[in-house]
């Protein structure tokens, strides 16, 4: 039985990607292995059914035989470590700064990214909505300096494609259309060669087919 | 020669234990591993010579040999399994779930909980304050309301101590004097169960030792 994996039955992005089942798909298509995908209401992730498998009562989840887990970063160190070679490197050096990577994309990079999506969403009518996000902006302009510093004009940040891109990709994605990556063009870049990855392209079309089925089947369409 | 972390020499938090190399501390003192440290002032770390380190130009680095690491999760994850056992349990699927709680405590309970402590300096005098600080305490709150509910009365999250409960414990420190552990008993508990930890207080004093160092040696009293 492949692994099984939680995604929304009715993702809040409309299918643009964003969601975080999007980065464990990827890992899987990456490493060539077969998933399941169990779709989940807004009301079922609070459920206890859900919540014995998911304390935070998020998406995504990963079943496999015994194991659960959840944390989109710990699934997808999970899938690289039982597929050696294709996420992570086999050095023990280079394994362990591709680690860094990841653990930066989660903690260093996303949290203002995702602060930012947070108050577009939560604070757009408060009176002090434009101040903060000029703040959050100023903080994620820092953030994306300081990667481009990094990434120079390489392909990936460490030499070959890791789990830590895909993940640094993954946060990026949420800038696609925020103007944020304009001034960084070699970012722009590493974004889309990260959505060019035959891999990312299939995960991406699987969790678009999920929202495209959704839509015809509360459209009373046929699905599509 | 034993790896070298860097850290503040005059860290912002006044020796109280949050700055992110004692997370690194206290997994290397679980471990039994001895460690240099290299003190930074805040001008040292835009350096080239630290960003070349760390692109971010934060603490804590790690090096080790010719490895050079970033990321205070990424580093205790690569100390805990340099010392198999003592840090992740040995059986796959325990390890992975400690893992799990890793990832969890930097990218779902550690974000508003950050963002509570930037808002309490950066916004103090915006007239928004008040009413974006109850926002991401109900966002804080239902956070503490899953993990607590997850924790139940156990000792720790997964059986033994983990750096899972590591991280998760460090973050939970960000809210000690906040009051908002006040309806969590069974997390103020566990809290405290991870500073009674022998490799705690080992930690904790050292970095309590270079603060108190630098206060002298600042106010021209001979280092205590």
């Amino acid at each position: 039985m492949p692994p099984t994996l939680t995604a929304f039955e009715h993702s809040p992005d409309r299918g643009q990607g964003l969601a975080r089942d999007m980065r464990v798909r990827w890992a899987l298509e990456e490493a060539g292995q077969p998933y399941d995908v169990r779709l989940l209401s807004f009301e079922a992730l609070k459920q206890p059914a859900h919540l014995a498998l998911h304390p935070f009562g998020q998406i995504p989840t990963y079943e496999d035989g015994g194991l659960v887990l959840f944390e989109s970063g710990a699934i997808v160190l999970h899938v690289a470590e039982r597929h050696p070679g294709v996420l992570l490197p086999a050095a023990a050096d280079a394994r362990a700064r591709a680690i860094a990577w990841m653990f930066c994309a989660l903690n260093t990079v996303e949290p203002p990214v995702f602060e930012r999506a947070m108050a577009l969403v939560l604070e757009r009518a408060r009176p002090w909505h434009a101040a903060r996000l000029a703040m959050l902006e100023e903080r994620i302009h820092d953030r994306l300096h300081r990667l481009a510093a990094h990434l120079g004009d390489a392909d990936w940040l460490e030499g070959a494609f890791s789990a830590g891109d895909l993940l640094v990709v993954s946060v990026l994605l949420r800038l696609k259309t925020s103007g944020l990556l304009d001034a960084f063009p070699s970012l722009a870049r590493y974004l889309a060669r990260g959505e060019a990855r035959p891999a990312y392209q299939r995960a991406f079309a699987a969790q678009r087919a999920v929202f495209a089925a959704g839509e015809a089947a509360r459209g009373g369409a046929a699905p599509g």
